[in-house]
């Protein structure tokens, strides 16, 4: 019997991924689903939750109205649902990809060096 | 005393978020991290993910190297990164939001009319 | 003997693209070219030009320093000729394009309905 | 008397800039216009081009009905907009930065070394 507890969890990352995995075979999508398609799907979510902010003040960006809230909650949705099956096709799993990264980006940002600038690592 | 299930499990979006929340502390970069900045920096990781697919057939982008396999990894982490930083800036659960639009999507495309087919919901 | 005003003039966008043809024929590159791939890469060159915005406030990206602006003109040209490259593939002619599109959205957004204001044609 | 030939020529790209002053004026649009602005809305439109190829394979991008054409086209009127208008509120003459860039890529790819090659210049 296993008694492991991380096994026990249910984690939600794993959750969605065979939710989707069933979406897609159910309608014999797996055809397209490429990692070269996908990523063209997920470019194509993140640029219709930037469309909700272009013409926005920063400070608006960050007090949207419960309508347009809405509206970025699903294309957040949808681009995390591209990134989980991207990420599945390509045998990633994302949040060890991203706990290596946070420490990528702490080693190229040191505090010292980047408190209070923009600038990219290799500007500063 | 909590003995609730979910409550004791260790949740990988919630430890990322709040490793997130101190990088940006560390460095004093809030003040950066407007929703409209990060949908920006969310859409660049998402085309710089893009760009390696770009010229590489549908097949080799299913095939990776693993040198290859390595920099999308960490594209994906970006994009990850990026993505729960402004879901938490807007205070919006991605789970639950990405739950929600699976519904939404099996309403949109139905077995029976979509199966095998790229199109869009709206041409179905 | 042609005497024809237009057929005389220099059009800047016919050079280019005999340029570019020339320079893809040089390299054996068209294999690569098809409007799929040509649309990847005009979407990762615009991410690029919206990358040196993304941490700025608006009034700063209206007044880049000479070494800013001379990064953003490299940009602009990148998307300028991955545009002139996929339409001469598909054989569209980008001014008459553009013009047409001008006459479609001042029928979508009449002065007097969208004067002053940044909402979209289905919301006005 | 001006006789100069270049300056007899109608440019295309002067045109359409001068329309879409006009246009933006008799909206009151430019407060919306910031560079930074307009590189979103930009992106967006190169998105909104994407989506017409993402399920596409490469050889029906190549050969698109006469419906998914007069879309494709409609997007890049669209993306050609956006460039000519960044442009201009940074003063940037496209054609001179276009064939500058060209150069530029002629001597990042060597005909000899990137004859048939798909890879990236620092991978040459």
């Amino acid at each position: 019997m296993n008694t492991n507890h991380a096994e026990r969890c249910p984690n939600p990352l794993d959750e969605l991924r065979d939710k989707l995995r069933q979406f897609a075979a159910d309608r014999d999508w797996d055809q397209f689903h490429s990692p070269k398609n996908l990523a063209m799907a997920l470019s194509v979510e993140a640029a219709e939750l930037l469309e909700h902010f272009q013409w926005m003040s920063e400070a608006e960006s960050a007090s949207l109205t419960p309508e347009n809230r809405g509206k970025v909650r699903e294309e957040l949705a949808d681009v995390f649902l591209y990134l989980i099956r991207i990420a599945d096709k390509l045998g990633i799993d994302l949040p060890s990809a991203a706990a290596d990264k946070i420490a990528v980006n702490a080693a190229k940002y040191p505090v010292g060096k980047s408190r209070g600038s923009s600038k990219k690592y290799n500007d500063i």
